[in-house]
């Protein structure tokens, strides 16, 4: 068995995608909806699909904005609450792309320890009596890239502390809707949405390719969000977000939720089960949906070109450090022992034997 | 009659857009690629539409970028080449949301005065001796907003001037196709492609509503440029644009381009005739082909509060305002006389009624 084995990226695997139902959609949107679908305009995003959500989440049109996908949406975000100087907070590590985008707007990351149960809220307070962020950004439900979730207590603290200091709060939560097992927490939106911004997609629920991505925030936000959206890119590409509108309106969505469910569970199982079973000695986070098993690996690992060694036995592994932003109190961060192990795009099998190479190369 | 008459803005009419043609390019292309259109990934653009482009245009794969509109390329763009303190120069007046672009990027944004056959050189020669600039944005066919297209001698001395003094020109051409008369000049890249990035989209030639544009520059330009697309959307939206390389594969580009310029020909002749008969006294340019005709009006014109006296006589105009850049030699502009007309949009009948409204007011 030398096929090469993936463990790297976060996405959905082809059999995930609804392509038929899709393309009727496309059909009903482009043929219901001409003058619309196919002209310039609908700069907060196409409104039926702005309404479906202001529905669910029990918001106005005027909180929603739907655009090319969530993560241009956190870049126009950063550009419009990131002044010369500012701070951002993430939990440490977190997705790689938004410290990224973060500094490339001209923002300090600076990253506040996870634990097993969300943000560290000591750690949090303490970074606070130093600065106060412009936005602290949060993975609350199965985090990227570590799988953790933000316990109720701790989203209750964090609405009071953003409420307190006044910085806003991103949540992001792309993969919420996928939990495997356990009872879902609040959003922290539904503590108090007054400094609350929530970023989710499609692209877990339906396809990444179709970049639709959404913000719920208070109206004064979304329109100075939109306003700068609407000088970078005019108006959104409609077909795809008129095409996921009509998927939602044809109760498509939840059992499509479902069938993607049942497609990972096995393999959230049987990640779980390798990690357990051939690295014991790691520290790892086990999460109750999503996307995505993380490790600590002991300190007596052997680390050095891991990456290397992986790609010699088949194995394509992620390196730690990019989800790593500057730590908040100085203390060294363990990226190089740091594992982010995606199981949604590889089968079991695949999962069993990735994870025993991985621990013969320790 | 009393119905209101928009000459406002560059958009095709509903009845312009090819809806069934493009329900069954979208199936097409969902149903015939779905591991790439429905994925993340074709960050650069969805490979067989760039491949399409590099045969249109004879470049490579790698001098080819497509992605969610022209204006988002234009953006990241001048994101890339504009640094501190620099300088962008433009037509004077030019497209509005390219000198919007420009100044959030941090540029300078300088206008050069157009002349009926393009940009003045001598102008551009003059403003060359005080400031190099990052680029030269020129729309070189039926020119946003006055219609003007360059000649070919220009063309070629601009060419020269930007490998001479080393900047970089944008060519715009998204109306290029749309020529109702007259012979088409060569494109600036073919005279010399080195300093060259040539913008266009499908928006005027089957749909704003796809976001479809691309960018042709040498490869290591498209590379960077590439790689802060990535970091600001992750991937394109892939089904539209897959669902136009379905159209062109098909062979229904051209002949959609030739029933829009059956439906826009009477249109553009109209409003050429309705300027030379009611406004005899205002400098017009009636263009060969593309959106836009416009006038500046006499110095005598009454232009105080115009929009406002227009809309009270069921006319709606844009101001001229938001066209002109800085002048390059402090010289005041004639912005409060300057009309854009766009004429695709609105019937024969309509253009020849509000021309005939906009001459009253005066």
């Amino acid at each position: 068995m030398t096929d090469t084995i993936v463990f790297t990226r976060g996405v959905p695997p082809t059999e995930a995608f609804p392509t038929r139902q899709l393309a009727e959609c496309f059909t009903a949107a482009l043929e219901g909806d001409t003058a619309v679908v196919l002209q310039y305009g609908q700069q907060q995003g196409y409104l039926p699909l702005r309404q479906e959500l202001a529905k669910e989440y029990r918001v106005s049109e005027a909180e929603v904005l739907v655009g090319n996908g969530s993560l241009h949406l956190q870049d126009l975000l950063a550009a419009h609450l990131i002044r010369p100087g500012a701070v951002v907070f993430t939990e440490q590590p977190s997705y790689d792309r938004a410290i990224t985008t973060f500094r490339r707007r001209g923002a300090r990351v600076v990253g506040i320890p996870l634990e097993s149960d969300g943000i560290s809220v000591q750690h949090l307070e303490a970074a606070l009596k130093k600065d106060v962020p412009a936005f602290l950004y949060l993975v609350p439900d199965f985090q990227n890239p570590a799988g953790a979730t933000l316990s109720r207590q701790k989203r209750q603290r964090v609405v009071e502390l953003a409420n307190q200091y006044g910085f806003w709060v991103l949540e992001d939560i792309p993969y919420r809707k996928l939990r495997f097992q356990g009872e879902e927490h609040p959003l922290l939106r539904e503590f108090d949405a007054s400094r609350i911004v929530t970023l989710s997609s499609f692209s877990k629920l339906l396809s990444p390719g179709l970049r639709v991505g959404f913000m719920l925030a208070p109206a004064e936000l979304i329109k100075a969000v939109t306003k700068l959206e609407e000088d970078t890119v005019l108006s959104p590409v409609l077909p795809s977000q008129a095409a996921v509108a009509e998927f939602i309106r044809r109760g498509w969505l939840q059992p499509n939720i479902d069938k993607l469910k049942a497609l990972y569970r096995p393999r959230w199982e049987a990640m779980g089960n390798a990690v357990r079973r051939h690295l014991p000695g790691a520290q790892a986070f086990i999460p109750d949906g999503g996307f995505f098993v993380s490790v600590i690996l002991p300190e007596a690992a052997r680390t050095e070109n891991l990456m290397g060694r992986a790609k010699d036995q088949g194995l394509v592994l992620t390196p730690g450090g990019p989800f790593f932003a500057d730590p908040h109190d100085g203390q060294p961060v363990p990226s190089a022992r740091f594992l982010r192990l995606p199981f949604c795009a590889v089968t079991p099998e695949q999962i069993e034997e990735g994870v025993r190479r991985l621990a013969s190369l320790l």
